[in-house]
């Protein structure tokens, strides 16, 4: 990696004249929200961040960065749980937050085109309002920019029904680090057009092209949903009852987990308990459509299945109150947890039969580097958030297990079949990490295609790819 | 390009130590097959054809390829319709036909692992024995070959509600240009660990790398289909009965239309009627799922909304052996206007809403240029396939008025935000067109990709991109 050059006086009067001087921050201005994201407690300092309101901004922005070879950290709403968003080398974070437009919502061709800084909760408000949906849903919904959910892929509790943010992305138009605007895809459900760019973007977690429009792809909304929520002796239950589910035929739109101890601390934390008690573990199983008859008979089916396989005990919510308060305990386990003490959060992903094992390798890691986890997450689609606890042990020994404990983690689960990152991406704090899941030959072709789009490394430095 | 060294003797002989001498043809054995594929009547022929039967050995032939510089064109079933499997430069056409296996049909994650070589048709069959589904299916579904489906990212009715192949691959085994092999993805329904290399291979049209293994997504079997069939005086009409189905919250399964004149050729040469008469177009909008009370609610409603918007007849087609003759019909039309003179069979798509715009953009373009079409497709998806018509023009003036008409029709389409091919892919027919969809950056830079997997360009060459 070649070293970075820093952002001069000169440099920022150059950008001053770009974005004008109510759309550019220096480290003696409020600078704080733009040093950190949500991952851990990591603290990076940019040179200067700018807030371009247009393509044509961010494009003389890149040229600058491009011709000067200064660090550029690509900045949504700063949501990350991997360090996407880190200025880890310092230099010009640009920050999509001004360009923050649903331009349009096509209800015939059943298409949105949006800019990167909308939060993707209001997007999905918006079109709910015409009938239509978008799916994706990280648990960050309301405060997560879309700019943000396609550099890592996000997805969320309806990804097992609907995909993930991928698959929702018609066409992309984004900036090049020299500055170059491209345009990829279009309001087409079909294309063969060449290679597909939009799709390598997608993911890319701001290391290709800065994002700067988007074409989301919709579909009329599903406009009802009703759940079971129930508990089992063991995980192993749980997982059985989720692959009976499926044999059923029924795709359900979610199919969470959680583990006890995570719903015990949230449950202490908000003062309200879930509505099934015992066991190791507990499902919350979400079915949606448009005929009442239908999902009561899918929510019954689901029912039955879950006794079946030993559900200790067992609601249905058939009204979208309940419902509601279902996924609002479900949504603020992570806070809950992450509140308890400095934390680690991993994403393992691994094929939804083999997620009882790979529960087996957390319990097992853990045990043997003397850390504690919770884990909750999207058993539907073999996701899991597993959250590493620090508690009382000092600063340096924390560092050291959760690195050999992350480790030993990931070498489990990529022999399970699985990857690191399900949906968070490798940003910062998995880079390290890439080489236990993906072989060199692979990693070097990524790299390769880096320097394709990026010869000089300029556009998220220090992400995604081991350091050297 | 650099030109291509010949397969020389010694070649051949390296070649048939890998294969062995029945898995290995040469221009004087039967090798008349390998010699064109479905696109027009081009034929250009190898100088030796090798089938080879595992990863390895496709690795080792390759090798030899990149160690020689000799023009490598993967070949699976030879349906394409783009010249995709052309041999164009001679060289070694590489037959995945013996590496047809189903690998695995996995119930408990949902997922197959296939060889290239299996008929779409077969695995589709295998998997419905065991409840499960595997929607995409191109026209050619009863003969090509998942590995031509990857390589062109292949459609089909279906993808209105399902979506194209890339929505179904989660990992793949492919072959570098040099002979590496690369793994991607896994049985996964989420994953951004590193760049997506699955989802820029799919559709690659065999420029990139040889797939040797794929991991598909299976869904639940919908068990039961239900179908309208309407006719419409105009085009236009029966685009605004597709707009008026999706503001009703349907999302059919399929959704085709065909033009009258396509009809009545398909009628005079299979001595059947298509059931519903009259009118310019005529639509077949099919639905799936699980209840029978369901989907009779929803040809209801579909019927309701075709006669409102100027249906002049209308059949419900409630049970399997009438949507089979439907269906059957529906898929006969391609060869019996094929059937009619040689032809050029474009593959525009658009928006779904502007389809009207580009059926009177066909028209006037080939009004102004003498020629004749026939137009049928996927109008959910606004994916048309106009088969233009020689008919009795000389050669000379057919080709020169067919390069005149299709660059003006691809004019068209992308002024409707459109793109020239929707599931056909660009291969040898349409590449010298590309520039009209995609800016020279676009394409420089997917050049630069090529560059970065096969850097001397053996890999399919005389695809996709231009001539220089």
């Amino acid at each position: 990696m070649a070293a970075f050059s820093k952002v001069t006086p000169k440099i920022v009067d150059e950008l001053r004249a770009i974005v004008g001087s109510d759309r550019l921050l220096l480290p003696n201005d409020d600078i704080e929200p733009y040093t950190h994201d949500e991952t851990e407690d990591y603290v990076f300092t940019p040179e200067v961040v700018v807030k371009p309101a247009s393509t044509d901004e961010v494009s003389r922005i890149l040229k600058i960065a491009y011709r000067e070879r200064i660090a550029v950290t690509p900045r949504a709403a700063g949501t990350s749980l991997s360090g996407g968003a880190l200025p880890v080398h310092g230099g010009i974070v640009v920050s999509v937050e001004k360009m923050n437009k649903i331009l349009e919502i096509d209800r015939e061709n059943l298409v949105a085109v949006v800019q990167p800084g909308i939060i993707c909760q209001v997007l999905q408000e918006e079109v709910e309002k015409v009938g239509l949906y978008y799916p994706p849903d990280p648990a960050s919904r309301g405060s997560c920019m879309l700019g943000g959910n396609i550099a890592h892929n996000a997805g969320g509790p309806h990804a097992l029904k609907y995909g993930v943010t991928k698959d929702w992305v018609l066409g992309l138009e984004a900036v090049k680090a020299d500055g170059t605007i491209l345009r990829t895809g279009g309001k087409l459900l079909k294309n063969v057009t060449g290679y597909n760019l939009t799709q390598l973007i997608v993911g890319s977690e701001g290391t290709l092209a800065l994002v700067t429009q988007i074409i989301l792809k919709l579909i009329p909304l599903p406009a009802l949903r009703k759940a079971v929520m129930a508990s089992f002796p063991t995980l192993e239950d749980a997982a059985r009852a989720v692959t009976r589910i499926f044999f059923e035929r029924i795709i359900p739109s979610a199919c969470e987990f959680m583990e006890r101890q995570a719903m015990e601390v949230t449950e202490k934390k908000h003062g309200e308990k879930f509505p099934v008690s015992g066991g190791e573990a507990a499902l919350l199983i979400e079915v949606d459509g448009t005929r009442e008859d239908v999902l009561d008979e899918q929510v019954e089916r689901i029912g039955s299945v879950c006794s079946d396989a030993g559900a200790l005990d067992l609601i249905l919510a058939e009204d979208s109150s309940k419902l509601a308060k279902l996924w609002k305990m479900r949504r603020s386990i992570g806070e809950a947890v992450k509140g308890l003490s400095a934390y680690r959060e991993e994403d393992c992903v691994v094929p939804r039969a083999r997620l009882p094992e790979l529960m087996t390798a957390i319990r097992e890691v853990c045990a043997r580097h003397g850390l504690t986890a919770m884990s909750y997450g999207h058993i539907g689609d073999g996701n899991v958030h597993v959250n590493i606890l620090k508690l009382n042990l000092p600063d340096a020994e924390w560092r050291t297990r959760i690195e050999a404990a992350t480790h030993d983690l990931f070498v489990r689960t990529v022999a399970l079949g699985g990857m690191i990152s399900g949906e968070h991406g490798i940003g910062f704090v998995q880079k390290n990490y890439l080489g236990l899941a993906l072989s060199p030959d692979v990693i070097a072709l990524m790299r390769q295609i880096k320097s394709v789009f990026d010869p000089n490394g300029i556009l998220n430095p220090g992400k995604v790819f081991p350091d050297a």
